[in-house]
C-alpha cells in the first residue's frame, strides 16, 4: 500500500458521432441487434483527430486542471494498440506535444487490458522514484484498424482517450495503490487479433499475407472474460486484504454490457451503480475505456475522494489486470 | 541501488546471413560504402522465422540455462517496435509458447531504448515484488518494414532477438541495478518514423497515405546520439555515484560504429575494449542489439560477475536510454 494520488482525470473523443443507425446504412445491421446484444447505441469515430492528437488533448486537461507544469513531469506512458506509428511512439510525441521535458516516454502494448497494465507500471516506476509525477493516457484510433465490411466487429468498437495525472508526492490528496493482479493467457492469443502487416521482403521464405484489420471470436472471448475477470478481482482484492463490499466502484473495461452483467452475477454482486457502463455511448474503445469512464464518473461527481475502486481490463493477448486504488 | 540479478542472457538471430555483397546485387551500393560509413558488413534477415519465433527462441534458452520454471516467472517484457501483429503483444505470445502461467506480459514500444527502458520498468516492477523473476527480451522483425529500394536505409538494420531472465530472490548472484536515465525527446520524433497505417475508415475527411516503411533523417539522429548519449551515460553515472573510470563495458545501441566511437570520444575515453562492437556481424536491430551484444560478451567469458555495465539505448522517438548495472 502506497501514495499514489490521481491528482486529475480526462478524456478526449472524437467529435464524430457514429449511431447505430448509421451503421445500419452501410452495412447489415440495425440498433435492435446491436443494443440488445451489446449496449452500445452510438461511438465517437476519428475524422481528422489522430491517436496522439487524442492523447495529447488529455495531457493537455491533465495540466490545466491540476496547474502541474510539464516540467514536472517524470513519466509518461500511453496504454495504446492503434498508434499513429510502430516509431516513435505515441507517448514520445505526447512528451514534444506538451514539451515535459525531464520525462521518460513509451508505449504500452497489452490491449484492452492497458490501462490496468499501466496503472501497475506507473505505480512501480514511481514506487522506485520518490516525490514524481507520472501521466498515464490510454488512447485509440481503432477504427482505422477496422474492418467496415465485416457486421459482427463493426460495431462493437469507437475511438477515444482517457488519462489520470498520478503523483506519490505528500500532499493533501492521498490517494493509494492498493493492489493488484495482472495475467496473461497468450495460448488464446488467436482468438483477438490486429495489426498483421506482411512481410515482403526479398529474404523471406514463407506467403505472407497482410491482416490488418481486427478480428475477434466473439464466443471465445465472452466465456474468456466471465471467467476469468470475477478471479482476476478477487485476487486482487485479496492482495489488497479487502473484501469485495469495500470496493465502491468496478470500472471495468466496456467491451459489452453483457460481460459487465455477467462479471457482476459471477461475483454474486447486484448489477447496481456500482458497475457504471458507459458503453452505449462509445462503444469498445480498449485501453482507453477505463480512463474514460473514470474521468466521467469522477467529473459527474459520482466518485469521491476515499473511495475505492477496481479498475479492470481485459482482452487482447489474452490478458486480464486489475488495480484496486483508493481515489 | 537493489538487487537485481541477471541470471542468464541469450541470443537468436536467424540463420539467414546478409552481405554487403550481397545487398549490392540488388541496389546501388558497395561494400566499401556501407562497412566505411557504419562499420556493418552482414546482417541476419529473418525468411521462415518471425518476432515471436526469435524472442520464444531467447525465453527457451534462458530456462534451459538457468532451470528456472515457466512458473517461476512474474513478469514477460518485449520491446519491440516490429512486433507480428499490433495485438496480441509479443510478450503474451511468448507467456502462450512457454506456459509461464503466473506471468503478467506486455510489450514497451521505446524503438531502439526499448532495452534500457525495459531493464528500468522491469527493475521497478521487480522491486514492488520481492522474490520476482522476470523476463525481458528485446525482439525485431525489421526487414519486413524496410525499404528495400532505399539504399540509404535498407543497408542498415538487421532481424534478432536477446534478451535477460532476471530476479531480486536472494542467491548467489548478487547483481546490482545501480541507477539509470531515461529521457525523450518527442519534438524530434519525425526524424526517425515506420509503421504508419493509412485510415481509410468511411469517416475519416483526411487524405491519409500508408506510410509503413522505416525513414530516417541519418544525420539529424547520429548530430542527436552523439550530443544526447554521452549526457545519458553521465548522468545515470552521477545518480549511480559512479565515475566513468568505474564502468567496465559500455554496451551501446549497435545503430553505427562511427557514433560509439564518437560517443566515446565525446567522454573523452579512449575507443578500447570497453566499448564492444557487434555490428559488423548483425546491423542495427533495434531493441535487441544491447541485449544480444550482451549475450555475445557473456558467452565470450568477457563479462565477468561483479563488471559494472552501462546499457544505453538510443533512437526513435526520440529517445535516450541508459541503465547501469553490477554484472
Amino acid at each position: 500500500m502506497s501514495t499514489f494520488s490521481i491528482m486529475a482525470t480526462a478524456k478526449a473523443v472524437p467529435d464524430k458521432v457514429v449511431t447505430n443507425d448509421d451503421l445500419a446504412q452501410i452495412m447489415d445491421t440495425s440498433d435492435e441487434w446491436i443494443s440488445r446484444r451489446t449496449g452500445i447505441k452510438r461511438r465517437h469515430v476519428v475524422t481528422d483527430e489522430t491517436n496522439t492528437s487524442l492523447a495529447t488533448n488529455v495531457a493537455k486537461q491533465l495540466l490545466a486542471k491540476t496547474h502541474v507544469s510539464p516540467e514536472e513531469i517524470d513519466f509518461i506512458i500511453v496504454a495504446t494498440m492503434s498508434g499513429d506509428y510502430m516509431m516513435p511512439s505515441t507517448a514520445a510525441a505526447v512528451q514534444g506535444q506538451i514539451q515535459a521535458n525531464r520525462a521518460m516516454a513509451f508505449d504500452i502494448s497489452a490491449a484492452c487490458s492497458g490501462f490496468s497494465y499501466g496503472l501497475d507500471v506507473m505505480h512501480s516506476l514511481m514506487a522506485t522514484h520518490p516525490n514524481s509525477t507520472g501521466l498515464l493516457i490510454g488512447s485509440e484510433a481503432l477504427s482505422k484498424l477496422i474492418d467496415w465490411h465485416d457486421r459482427t466487429t463493426a460495431v462493437l468498437f469507437g475511438d477515444g482517450a482517457g488519462g489520470v495525472l498520478v503523483t506519490n508526492r505528500d500532499n493533501d490528496v492521498n490517494g493509494q495503490f492498493l493492489g493488484s493482479q495482472l495475467d496473461a493467457y497468450g495460448a488464446d492469443g488467436d482468438a483477438l487479433t490486429m495489426g498483421h502487416i506482411a512481410n515482403q521482403s526479398p529474404f523471406v521464405t514463407v506467403d505472407d499475407k497482410a491482416d490488418l484489420p481486427l478480428h475477434m471470436d466473439g464466443h471465445r472471448v465472452f466465456d474468456f472474460a466471465i471467467r476469468k475477470v470475477p478471479a482476476s478481482i478477487q485476487a486482487a482484492a485479496d492482495q489488497a486484504h479487502l473484501k469485495l463490499s469495500d470496493v465502491d466502484f468496478f470500472i471495468l473495461h466496456q467491451a459489452n454490457q453483457r460481460i459487465v452483467k455477467s462479471v457482476a452475477r459471477k461475483m454474486k454482486l447486484p448489477f447496481d451503480d456500482r458497475f457504471p457502463i458507459n458503453i452505449d455511448e462509445y462503444g469498445n474503445t480498449s485501453a482507453a475505456s477505463e480512463a474514460i469512464l473514470l474521468a466521467e464518473l469522477v467529473e459527474d461527481g459520482k466518485i469521491k475522494r476515499g473511495d475505492i475502486l477496481a479498475m479492470s481490463g481485459f482482452g487482447g493477448g489474452l490478458t486480464t489486470g486489475t488495480v484496486l486504488l483508493k481515489y
